[in-house]
């Protein structure tokens, strides 16, 4: 079995669940904090654990450059090689090369494009991706799917989802043909030698026979038509999970709203619905309650890093000088370890001053609301009431 | 009471004991970590508490510049502003002004010199210098110095140490004059609003009637009989312990050791000694078998951020391809949570990635390694046997 996903309750298209996975469990909606690079930018991992994250995205695109697939295959796996025993997904690459490489060639075969490090060239194709993500060894990867970019002409728009239709049958097929080659998998690397760090930490084995779970995704641009027979002929190729690709491209928030809406009707209730690429506190709410359990989204963590911190209060940009000798902590609602220890004049003189510690302090705090955020919501889901954040809209 | 210092144990020249400051108990020998800018650089306070780190040092040149010592002053002095409820030490500026200001002017007044930030010209005297860092409000502060540059003509030197002398003296008297002004200082805070952060949190208020301690620093550059002459000037002046500074300024490691050795002998043993600025794992062992008990140093930090990590089996530089694939931990006797979790390879990945956490993990690793290495110390001069670093050779 490669993924079981529970719903535990509804609330209106709402729901509340848990997905159980070979490195243990996630309890959905979930916000799955980025780790671009087998990192979250700043933050060590027991300090993620303590936050409760359940589940990490890791992105194909840069672990394949850096420190590239081989390494981390040949390490254990990424769960093994970043020392997190928990959930990992990946996804496919394709919406970095999207948005990184303005010379990409997209032909049936696949996307050509150059590294953004040194400009060398390289080939993702469904099967070479589903290659990099079995190496890789997160519990959850995605279909190797092109993001089609907005705007774009209704022709332009199909084309490019029956492009994806195709490649996702491809990385359907690799995938069910290579994945007894996981890292982790049972039997195949049981007599490897054992880390020589503490081998309770991202070693874990999971159980016998488990394996990865591959992901469906949905695409068809900005046209309901579209997304509806994008999601049909997806579910029709069969996934343990769908995701819905190609928002958040620069599109209207009301559009993004739109488009997830009708295509969630589309999307078979028992499986696990991921929206990919969102969004701020207040969205994530509001998608968990269209239906949506997975996001993520690296708006927590960069906007840290930009002294950006998400209060119960609203945004508070801690570099302004206003909060020069403000004794506050950063939210005075917020319970996490940075909140209970430090003042907003201490980070705000740690982030004019370029210390590194302000990136660390700010993406610990950002994640820790975000995470508060969905606790809430699946808690307001279980007891049957509407979300804090849409209830005091 | 200002500061008690405790000897529990002698072993030769060594001593292991207790300074009793205002915001807790340090173990001697200590090495202290520098917090430049009220932050060690990229680790979190709770990480430094849990590393046993009992005191720290801030640099009071930086501190004046950014945020400035009046804002650290209204927010209760540099524990409460940066959350650090033990002891903290302050240098005087003097030595940076020394090695950032090529435009420095050094007259009988102080030294006028130029931001190394904006270019702002500034003027440190022994009085503004302990005027700033009794605002600061650190448990141990520095008389204003001149560091003599090496090399240096011996009318030089003397002039240097001279000057210094006269420092000491106006230093002192502005200091016994103000010494009520630290801003934890019994009754005249005491009224002031509560912190809105834990309050337990580097806001624990200091016995009534505790003060600061205003330690000497002895100069004379690199001759024996001036180092002698300023050591005993310096001890007629009277202070509650002694610094000796001037060293770690290019001179060749053997003239170090023998200016330490020489110089030691006319401070008196019952008042601690303060070795600025050093040094290497090997030497900070070898100085505290000298019988200095206090050494503060950039090194762990700074060499960390460079990818350069401290062990037991001698320095390993991160950065390096055959790290690529090692599965060790950094250091396979250590016990720091760096060692138990990750791996020689992801730390190597990390520092080639150019990822923030390479410069938490490793500078958490070289701390660890150089408390370690004093609690090893501070255990043999216990037991009365030679230490562990010196009995190996």
């Amino acid at each position: 079995m490669s993924l079981q996903f529970e719903i535990e309750a509804n609330t209106g298209k709402a729901r509340t669940g848990r997905l159980i996975t070979a490195h243990g469990e996630v309890e959905t909606p979930v916000f799955m904090p980025v780790g671009t690079l087998a990192s979250v930018k700043g933050v060590p991992q027991d300090l993620l654990e303590e936050l409760g994250i359940q589940i990490l995205l890791g992105n194909t695109y840069h672990l394949y450059l850096r420190p590239g697939v081989q390494t981390v295959q040949q390490l254990g796996g990424l769960h093994r090689f970043m020392a997190w025993p928990r959930a990992i997904l990946t996804d496919s690459g394709g919406f970095q090369v999207f948005s990184l490489n303005d010379l990409r060639k997209v032909s049936e075969e696949g996307v050509a494009f150059r590294s953004h490090l040194d400009g060398s060239s390289h080939l993702f194709t469904p099967e070479s991706a589903m290659s990099a993500q079995i190496g890789l060894g997160a519990d959850i990867i995605m279909a190797f799917d092109e993001c089609t970019e907005y705007p774009a002409e209704r022709a332009r728009m199909q084309q490019s989802m029956e492009l994806t239709l195709r490649w996702a049958a491809r990385s359907k097929r690799y995938f069910e043909q290579h994945k007894e080659e996981v890292p982790w998998s049972g039997v195949r690397h049981a007599a490897s030698g054992a880390r020589q760090c503490n081998p309770t930490v991202g070693n874990r084995r999971p159980e016998a026979g488990s394996s990865q779970a591959l992901f469906g995704i949905v695409q068809g641009g900005m046209d309901h038509a579209l997304r509806k027979e994008s999601a049909e002929r997806t579910v029709e190729i069969g996934f343990p999970g769908y995701a819905i690709g190609g928002l958040s491209v620069g599109e209207p928030r009301d559009m993004t709203r739109d488009i997830v809406e009708s295509t969630l009707e589309h999307l078979p209730a028992e499986k696990p619905r991921y929206l990919m690429g969102v969004g701020t506190p207040e969205e994530i709410v509001e998608y968990a309650h269209l239906g949506i359990d997975m996001m993520d989204c690296v708006l927590p963590t960069r906007a840290a890093r930009h002294g950006l911190l998400f209060t119960s209060e609203g945004k508070v940009s801690i570099k302004q000088a206003r909060y020069a000798a403000d004794e506050q902590p950063p939210d005075p609602n917020c319970g996490c370890r940075v909140c209970r220890r430090y003042s907003r004049a201490y980070l705000r003189h740690l982030y004019a001053s370029n210390e590194v510690l302000a990136q660390v302090l700010n993406t610990v705090h950002n994640l820790s609301f975000y995470l508060d955020t969905m606790r809430a919501v699946r808690h307001s889901i279980r007891l049957g009431a509407k979300a804090p954040f849409l209830s005091s809209e």
